[in-house]
């Protein structure tokens, strides 16, 4: 846990419901807001040694949920599809304004664009 | 759970591996097998009471783990936009055949068709 994985923030993302309150503040703080363990033991009134638990604690839950589920891995590879089709997109609206080719072929590309950055934002 | 609700085999798609093993081969049995619950009884070793039972235990778990994480609506909500894409993409190529615009675009948006179809498979 000493080297900070971002990787957690994302699977905080998933299962991050699953912590406890105090988990998932300790983790946020850790990971998210960068603060050292001293300052989050100061911040949230507990040992330094009781913050280390708590985020070791709630790694291993999400960990766990990940190896079970696989949900964070399943979102991450549409992802690169999701992409990948943004970007055929974007390449279909140049070579048809280029070419002047057809105003519903740009609308219908950028509607496509549109919709494959909402399903990654 | 007399009605079968369909929506339970989603949530054991993304959930199942939560449920214990006993509970996943009876829901499976009574939700995609569609097998009674006397039927299953049989087929388990297990009195009709306990299929029941452990039916309603692993429902109660995936029902659960949805209203904590959402993570199937999240799914859902997506495959929604998935299908608005192909059809988009399926348009372009329509559109790109009929007046024989551009090779490049048919091929563009046939495979972002194809990547949409990966996505929602």
């Amino acid at each position: 846990m000493y080297e900070k994985d971002l990787s957690v923030s994302l699977l905080v993302d998933f299962y991050g419901e699953i912590l406890t309150e105090k988990q998932r503040e300790v983790i946020n703080l850790y990971y998210d807001e960068d603060l050292s363990l001293a300052e989050i033991a100061a911040e949230a009134k507990i040992t330094r040694q009781g913050v280390r638990d708590s985020i070791k604690r709630g790694e291993a839950t999400l960990h766990e949920m990940e190896e079970k589920l696989g949900l964070a891995a399943r979102f991450s590879n549409q992802k690169t599809t999701v992409e990948k089709i943004s970007r055929a997109a974007a390449k279909i609206q140049d070579i048809n304004a280029r070419f002047r080719y057809s105003g519903e072929i740009g609308e219908l590309a950028a509607q496509i664009q549109q919709d494959a950055e909402s399903l990654n934002e």
